[in-house]
């Protein structure tokens, strides 16, 4: 039995590794072959902001398992090899190496397993008339991406130097990659401007996202929301060369020696679109129960839309805690193991830490938008405190937010702002989520309580309790 | 009608509270008294050690609402007043109060509310022939007992520094309050011994304690684990005036300027007791699930024994926490209202944060020995990881035990063991604990993942996968 793999990430290679434990337990032959377009396997996407911030020493300690160690586990691994078609019907993939330089081959497969990832929203006005992007200019995902920002931040702080004044940077994209960039161009100082056409974490409801901005802001950077992107600015004017600067709608310029691209991802379903395999709203595949697209045809990660467990709709929620579990979920499925991914809740953290602010963002479940969308008829309140107790050092204050469905009291969405120790209090809430509690079970559950941690009545539960005497 | 409280800490004053809102929203009158022995209403025993540690400026800042703030809300407040018995045939509290000193008095209830606490547990070795405790020898446990520790610690200081010698403090019983004052003293600078009849930490499975011991060493305490009291010995030999040191059962004497008697606490429930109200096997009152003892006697708070959600048997779990949650829901519940407290999964936290060491100290649910005697067919796993991705400068190593019965791979407990932001993940297993769920539930619910904040495979799921697939 043949498996091959398209994309050696955190779903692909978690899919080959669960396919060949599961063989094994089955006591099955099989063959399992990695495709991989770039030179990099089971790399961290989210640790590249600090690699480029200095935190991470190199690009290898993003590295989780290496081509080597794949290798060495019983896994075939073609890297610099893009999959160029598909044919479920044939049981084939295309793929075109870069050794001999574009060398076309047919791989036979028995199961196929697609997990292509998702690619960076690229605008047209980044790309010149060549269709490239213009120096200085890209967005932030793979490997790649963090050596050549590497790169391009130490050229422009150079080029800064040279002429007495602070490196420039403009970021588009006010979501998590973007307040992450943010922070890694602030700490590397960076004046900084963060230009998004909403508002800052556009993920969070409107008031906790103000917070947010309010720290960015505090912190350094300059925001212009409500502003889009017109056009770019390169050396002598022309749309060529190095970047120089952004013209935004209104008409002002923002000087930047680099621009990054943080517009978000799309999933990366080429493959199957020109097959034929069924695309949900947001362009992702749509895998069944078990992770199947079609007979013989398998998907997994940020090229999937995943089933939410409260809304029971698919939603695009790309992040590679659910590539690895969904990968090692079909991994196990495709050879009849009883692994499932059982969907998301849409769990999410990130932080601003520069320029003298610590702020900690976390949400899980639905924001306000989404659960009125979806038909709930939704009471939501915040709640102010502290991460610990108050006369503590240790106290910083947060914002919790809790959502609830009037009709039945359950717990919809919980959205957490805040100091050291603020963010990861989002996992309470998320396992509330998770077993459909109400929001009286996170009122009065029995969480964790010592000066240094927590108030007597912890936050997340006063911020129920407070909502739930209201429903 | 008039409601007695007998206690003026978290769950007496949340219950006088608690009451007051529900007469209010009932459009109902009446008048509540709260009886309180010592001066002091709603302080943070959980703080005093951090108090003593000079963490928090003064006793006062413990405080949560003084008396005044109780006055200006409505409650009666009697301080220095001490209950002596109690006539639930006759709807009475004895009292005694200190002003004019001594002078008795007969308060007249429809509701009774018992929320004497819980008191440390003080051996006979601790006292001198007059039954007094020994000059530097005290537990930690009162707003009171904060001060005298501040004032015993400062006088340490001044006679070892006057010897040219490291002022020496023993501290007996290695539990919370143990571990606690040892990281204050450590971060004094007091030589420091902890003497305890079994090990450090016994509410944690042996192995997960013993990281806990090994931090407490390395961290410059000397520990005498399997090692009991036998005696005091004070200045001149005499077992009066200062102490001098602690003779253990195997002889050795261990010489200490102070003695931290942190032996535990149980329930104070004299008044019951002698009002032949029905007590449990650790001593503690029974309430129903409303909170109530009898007609017209309800308890709340550490003087009782509380439901534990997973065992359902009753348990001595005095907490903070559990005492203002509980007085909130009998101070409704004894005017008719819903609130209900509903138990417990015993949860808890403290760390041991001194010479150079910090170790978070996590635990939910039953540990291995109380789960076999609760007749559960136990697995269990240890599995160490880091608190954020191993790249990360915030990554700290820890290690988690996670519980589940063979019979129905229902979770048991989790325990946690590790640096700076371990502790605080225990939230999540608690909650799936309340919820009942399942080992493979806590391994694929979806918790927050970035890199600053936990692994792309979050730990505490990793573990309970690690057991999940050995089940």
């Amino acid at each position: 039995m043949r498996i091959v793999v398209v994309g050696g990430d955190a779903a692909g290679m978690s899919a080959a590794h669960s396919a060949l434990r599961q063989a094994r337990a089955a006591g099955r032959e099989v063959e399992v072959e990695v495709v991989e377009a770039t030179g990099h396997t089971s790399y961290s996407a989210c640790g590249i902001p600090y690699w480029i911030a200095d935190d991470v020493e190199e690009g290898a300690d993003l590295v989780a398992r290496t081509a080597e160690e794949h290798r060495a586990a019983g896994i075939r691994l073609r890297l610099h090899t893009r999959a160029t078609a598909i044919d479920p019907a044939g049981r084939t993939v295309t793929v075109e190496g870069a050794d001999p330089e574009g060398a076309t081959d047919t791989i036979r497969y028995d199961e196929l397993v697609l997990a292509t990832g998702a690619r960076p929203v690229v605008p047209d006005w980044a790309r010149g008339p060549d269709g490239a992007l213009l120096d200085g200019v890209h967005p932030v995902k793979t490997l790649d991406d963090g050596a050549l920002w590497r790169d391009l931040l130490a050229r422009a702080e150079t080029a800064a130097a040279a002429e007495g004044r602070p490196p420039r940077a403009v970021i588009v994209g006010g979501g998590y990659i973007g307040v992450e960039m943010a922070e890694t161009l602030v700490r590397r100082r960076f004046s900084t401007t963060l230009v998004t056409r909403s508002r800052v974490m556009g993920r969070l409801d409107e008031d906790l996202g103000a917070r947010v901005a309010e720290a960015l802001a505090l912190g350094g950077v300059d925001l212009r929301t409500d502003t889009a992107v017109d056009r770019l600015v390169s050396a002598d004017g022309e749309v060529r060369g190095r970047v120089r600067g952004v013209v935004t709608t209104d008409g002002r310029h923002v000087p930047a020696d680099v621009v990054v691209l943080a517009l978000g991802v799309e999933p990366a379903t080429d493959l199957g679109r020109a097959a034929g395999l069924p695309l949900g709203t947001e362009g992702g595949y749509l895998p069944d129960g078990a992770g199947r697209l079609a007979p013989g045809v398998w998907a997994a990660g940020d090229c999937c839309e995943q089933a939410h467990r409260i809304t029971g709709h698919r939603t695009f929620l790309p992040l590679g805690t659910h590539a690895n579990k969904q990968g090692r979920a079909v991994g196990a499925a495709l050879l009849g193991g009883d692994l499932r991914f059982p969907g998301a809740v849409g769990t999410a953290i990130t932080r601003f830490v520069a320029g003298g602010e610590h702020v900690e963002v976390a949400r899980t479940g639905l924001g306000t938008e989404e659960a009125v969308e979806a038909g709930y008829d939704v009471a939501s309140l915040v709640t102010e405190g502290t991460t610990a107790s108050g006369y503590m050092p240790e106290a910083a204050p947060l914002a919790i937010k809790v959502l609830a469905d009037r009709a039945d009291r359950r717990l919809l969405g919980v959205q957490i702002v805040g100091g050291p120790g603020a963010g990861k209090r989002i996992d309470a809430a998320a396992a509330a989520l998770w077993g459909s509690m109400s929001v009286d079970d996170l009122a009065w559950m029995d969480l964790s309580y010592a000066p240094p941690f927590a108030t007597a009545w912890e936050v997340l539960q006063v911020a129920a309790r407070r909502l739930a005497e209201r429903l």
